[in-house]
């Protein structure tokens, strides 16, 4: 994995050999991103197959089901952390396979593909989102949601990226991303790297700017869809959704079918994840708020779907009515 | 002056004796607020009338037209500055005066008297606001606006303290308010003093805790307010008024009847200060963001008069329509 805690100053790579560790890492943040911690969880999976000491298929099960709650209870948001957990263990639990061995084999290249299919889905995406991008367009982003968070290209960056390969100018003002930043230190250091310009502001600015006409379209990734379209993201997403809608700039949601939660019929039913205070007391270790004064920290918020004008998959921009054409969208892919 | 920028670790204070340096305390948010850079103004011209080598009274008021312009320069937005510096010049250039010492014991009077009338004001604000919270109330407040925001007690804060000495139990929810972090550090330090109950939240989580219905009033005070009602202060005030719309929270503006500004029709006219990008890169010497990264950092926006539910003055809770009941309320003033 990239330390993504460590950027933008250094780029960090970390192996691991254990998958409780990458639970660990997943919890740290050391990757984050919901397609990312999807593929991260995957391999865990694929790792504690190796690690297992059955010699049989049932105890190599029984070892990988504990492994599958260790590292789902990592994070409790984003969709994609079961979603890659639960289809390695259909895999595991396929009848084709005779021995260990084959589980074991079968396991790596399963978590491969995953990865594989998140790059593809990830372009596909990137180049119907280029659609909605007029040349010379200015595009509000939250959070990072590039190759960073995905396993490469990105979900909203992703858009943003295929528009700049399809020759359209475009520049993006950041929303720095309170309390970890990832809009000031990953996003930034992605764009940057693409040589896409950008500008990083204050979350609080971004109704300034929105109010002042320099917003053209708002893109933001998504950690869970329910089937009506309401969607968790990042916090801030809500009050930029609401923003947008006020001074009618339009609002897509970027993610694969795989974010779209069969399960969740309702935002109301996605659990939001608390984090430490310290995150926002001391961001990286700079102390800008005394331990003694109460913090809260909600990690995600809700943005109702009456505020998002599509959602750009790996099938087409999706129009509301969400409830309608969301499921239509998941048949589809069967 | 208080230096605020090191609270809440230490209470430092800081003497000048040259008006000059007492423009760039305000330049570099030594002291900020709207109300306490308006009092620091005032001190300002006192400090110069004493600092003029002038003999006659002709020169000394050469001398504080010159000083009334650099003590004006070092904040553009909030129009209490200009108003102090106003009021002390009307008093130097008042023909009831024969010599400069005449004149100079007059000016330090009255920026005494602007300091003593600023508490005052504040009492009487909070008295007025105060009848608006209702025991229970979580109030959500953006910024600091209270004693070290103005000369003593506080405007939207002096509301909640109002509110508490009347026996309401309230609590708050503070935006930390980046890039200064001034809700996180001085209004946190102050409400821990008064022992009044608080917890800080990112900027871009104040949507989060409205949409759960966990807020009952939104509190701001202002730098300065158009004759309809268009109000200027600190950059995530329209944010937090859009949002308190959209989920029916009333959304409060306090400020004295010398924040408005008759000079001003509406909030297109007034100049919003951005400052230096490093605020945001670098939180009080914290590095959050290479020094190569392209950041803006407005420090105000424009809140239209048609989401704030009343502004509570000196006079009592004025409401809507502004451009009507504005005027009204500065003609008894008269």
């Amino acid at each position: 994995m990239i330390d993504q805690r460590q950027l933008p100053w250094t780029l960090t790579h970390i192996e691991y050999d254990d998958y409780r560790d990458v639970a660990q890492a997943i919890h740290d943040m050391v990757v984050r991103g919901a397609p990312a911690i999807g593929a991260a969880g995957a391999f865990g999976m694929a790792l504690a197959a190796y690690q297992s000491p059955s010699m049989d298929m049932g105890g190599l099960i029984e070892f990988l089901e504990v492994a599958g709650l260790i590292l789902n209870k990592s994070r409790p948001t984003a969709v994609n952390l079961a979603w890659g957990i639960n289809r390695m263990m259909k895999v595991a639990r396929d009848d084709v396979y005779s021995s260990v061995k084959e589980i074991r084999d079968a396991l790596l290249a399963e978590a491969q593909r995953i990865a594989d299919e998140d790059v593809a889905l990830n372009q596909r995406m990137g180049k119907h989102g280029a659609a909605l991008i007029n040349d010379g367009f200015c595009v509000l982003h939250h959070c990072n949601t590039g190759a960073l968070a995905t396993v490469d290209y990105g979900t909203a960056l992703g858009v943003i990226r295929a528009a700049h390969e399809a020759k359209k100018s475009v520049r993006c003002l950041l929303t720095e991303t309170r309390p970890r930043m990832q809009g000031a230190r990953l996003t930034a250091w992605e764009l940057d790297q693409l040589h896409i310009p950008f500008e990083i502001i204050p979350d609080s600015a971004a109704g300034y700017y929105m109010r002042k006409g320099e917003v053209d379209i708002v893109l933001v990734g998504a950690d869970r869809v329910a089937l009506n379209g309401d969607t968790a993201n990042k916090v801030g997403t809500y009050m930029l959704a609401v923003l947008a809608k006020e001074n009618r700039v339009p609002f897509y949601v970027v993610a694969p079918s795989s974010t779209i939660d069969l399960e969740t019929a309702t935002g109301e039913q996605i659990p939001i994840e608390e984090r430490s205070p310290d995150e926002v007391r001391k961001p990286y270790g700079s102390a800008l708020i005394p331990d003694h004064f109460p913090v809260r920290n909600p990690s995600f918020d809700i943005t109702p779907q009456k505020y998002i004008a599509g959602i750009i998959t790996e099938f087409g921009v999706i129009a509301p009515p969400f409830k309608e054409n969301l499921p239509q969208i998941l048949k589809r892919k069967k």
